[in-house]
């Protein structure tokens, strides 16, 4: 039985704790034997100690096991997974995927739901209608075995460790520990069971991470966890100091993943599609990054990344022919044309107020409980760079609710700064990390 | 209403909490508002990230305001009180309560039961027949009024804080932080109301601080907290490297007292009485040091110091004959002799040690539940620097129950040390601390 006290004096000190103490510590929080105040002492105290490789990989792996867990060895092949930390505008995951059970791999993903100024790859699938994410194991090995990929929301009583863990440092101020980010994040991917892992660590104004650095500190964490848990695993820091593409919310986001599937989106969508589905691919063995670049470019020009997705919609018990015409979703009934108050560029976009001006529009959720307007949202008109004058459309806002115009309006407009141009360059892809170390481009 | 949460991430950032901040949360927390893993958390910050002396006096008085507090308006004159951090053999309060108290200053003392290694002054005074430390304040006033002096237990609902906070910090490892010792000690001696506060800080192997430096601090931030208080307040930091006088246990300490009130105690007994007994008198009022000190030697010398401890026992129900005759204390039945095993120097003694073999004999508890044997202890026949030669009687084992001798005979044994003489010379009193600073000695 772990003395717990020891334990926080331990880790107060500033030594490392075992792989052993963290397990018994994980499990008898799971248990209910380890009070919260307790747990709570020691998250602050990880908080200014931080925890060395070897106990981040143990957290993570005592966390992943502290539940079900996901045995893929159903599904043929490789599998492979890939995780944003979350941003907006952010629908990689709906390009990446097919593209890459395309050519082969099998993604047999978990995703979650929008929360606050960011999107979830669930809600974004379920305004497709008819198409269910919940989805028992079986038919789901099925789907993926069958089309190459199934997206389907958390089965059963995964990572508990990390649902009673999260929920306690959300009240107690110990989210922004590096350690316990990294291991909370990659529990859930272990957890998941596939083979190969992509992170998509995004850095900026609209990220969770706002600077390079950390950005960059907390993906070396993460491969280094993946790596150490026998995984495949890199990690790419991407921009997310602009929104990703022109399409914020749900079925906005669909059509604008379709489009990108198809070879015509915008191209900082296409070109970070491009870079994590060309990783995604080189991890599972596919051919050289190059080689592997250009077979996702294939998939996307000759319409078989697309087939997947209708395919996967199929399967899932959406409707299929709103991939092939995505003009077939509702429009929101309200529309309001945001325009420029001066001529200018555009030099700044506060990229987590773009995302909560979409939310207060009915695109997502401040509260779990909150239902989603799947038709509401932003369609950006102008974005980082673009010269304006005085009345130019930056953008329009897309809502079910007419009340809801006003506020939104005024959270979008406070979020775009027009100013002397030209605007510094920004990169859309600013490192690659991997177990070997860091490549900035 | 105090966003809990905010002041968390505020300390965890190093930033200082305001003043209606912290008697916000204390307040909250006493209320049960704030939950135990909220402000385990906030200690723990408050351990790496300190607190100045502003949020030290703000949570010292906000603790102290949490229940009731004596008003001792009732008591005429200058009311004087005194707090020891804890020590073995340390029976000061029962020496200078009296000398205090015979030239004219209040003293009207709350005092706490030994726990752990040290005695305390309750158990102390438990030991003459038939006194009581249970008084109501009404008969406590009367008795302080009409003698000088009375010494009883906590009443009524007093510092409820400083209870529910410790009893956390004990079980979250956060004990060992200046700022909550500081504010712990402190809240209840501004609650039991006196006018002057003298603080005997204990330095070394038997004190809960063990070095010279970490005394200091605490006796600084405490001597800070009792004059932001608006009280007058001076620490001196004595030693505790070795047991104070030759006495360890209930009786045979109050004997001690006896004898040292009378100006035929051990030196360093005596010494160190002066010491606190000039400082507090000083403090009160009565003169310069150096005229207190004076004073306070005429009334052990005359025999009216001793005069007002017979009042005070009898006053509280106890039997005065006790005092004028210390041989009527039941003397243990069973008598164990320590021999020295070796010729040579008493080099060292592990003070805590020492205590931990008189709480083996029966002299303490180790829960708080425990009942005291009033006559087992220890009586040191050789100290500190004294020349031993093997089979030497280095102490007296007393206890009433036979079956204890062996274990306390080989703790006590294990904390002598006899090695090659001289001993390094040792200090009674380190250091006096004041609000204008530090004098060291």
């Amino acid at each position: 039985m772990i003395r717990m006290y020891d334990l926080i004096e331990k880790k107060k000190r500033g030594r490392a704790l075992t792989e052993d103490e963290i397990r018994g510590m994980v499990d008898g929080f799971v248990a209910g034997e380890i009070p919260d105040y307790q747990m709570s002492a020691m998250l602050m105290a990880i908080y200014f100690r931080g925890m060395d490789a070897q106990e981040t990989v143990a957290l993570t792996m005592a966390m992943a096991a502290s539940g079900d867990t996901a045995d893929l060895s159903g599904i043929e092949g490789i599998k492979a997974d890939k995780h944003s930390t979350g941003g907006v505008g952010d629908k990689t995951s709906l390009v990446i995927g097919p593209v890459a059970a395309a050519l082969g791999v099998k993604v047999a993903k978990m995703s979650g739901r929008g929360l606050g100024h960011t999107g979830g790859t669930l809600d974004k699938l379920e305004s497709i209608p008819g198409l269910s994410t919940s989805i028992d194991r079986e038919r789901f090995f099925r789907i993926v075995n069958e089309t190459g990929i199934a997206i389907i929301g958390q089965t059963g009583n995964m990572v508990p460790a990390d649902k009673k863990l999260y929920a306690l440092r959300d009240v107690t101020a110990t989210v922004d520990s590096m350690p316990l980010i990294a291991s909370s994040i990659m529990s859930k991917k272990l957890a998941a069971g596939s083979d190969a892992i992509v992170l998509d660590v995004k850095t900026g104004s609209g990220a969770f991470m706002k600077t390079l650095e950390d950005s960059v500190a907390l993906a070396r964490e993460m491969v280094e966890i993946g790596t150490g848990a026998g995984r495949k695993c890199c990690a790419l820091i991407t921009d997310m100091d602009v929104p990703l593409g022109r399409a914020i919310g749900n079925s906005l986001e669909v059509a604008e993943a379709v489009q990108t599937l198809r070879g015509e989106g915008p191209a900082d969508l296409t070109g970070v599609c491009l870079q994590l589905a060309s990783n995604m691919l080189f991890m599972a063995g596919k051919g050289s990054l190059a080689e592997c670049w250009e077979m996702a470019e294939r998939v996307m020009a000759d319409g078989s990344a697309v087939e997947v997705l209708a395919a996967m919609v199929k399967a899932q018990g959406g409707d299929p022919a709103y991939i092939y015409d995505t003009s077939r979703f509702a429009r929101a009934p309200f529309v309001r044309k945001v325009c420029a108050p001066a001529d200018g560029t555009v030099v700044r976009i506060d990229t987590e107020g773009c995302g909560i001006a979409a939310a207060m529009l009915g695109a997502g959720r401040t509260k779990k409980e909150d239902a989603v307007d799947y038709s509401a949202g932003i369609l950006l008109h102008k974005k980082y760079g673009d010269e304006v004058k005085k009345g130019d459309v930056l953008a329009e806002l897309l809502t079910s609710d007419e009340t809801r115009l006003s506020a939104a309006e005024q959270k979008f407009l406070a979020s775009y700064t027009i100013g002397a141009g030209p605007a510094e360059e920004k990169k859309l892809v600013y490192a690659r990390v991997t177990a070997e170390g860091v490549e900035r481009f």
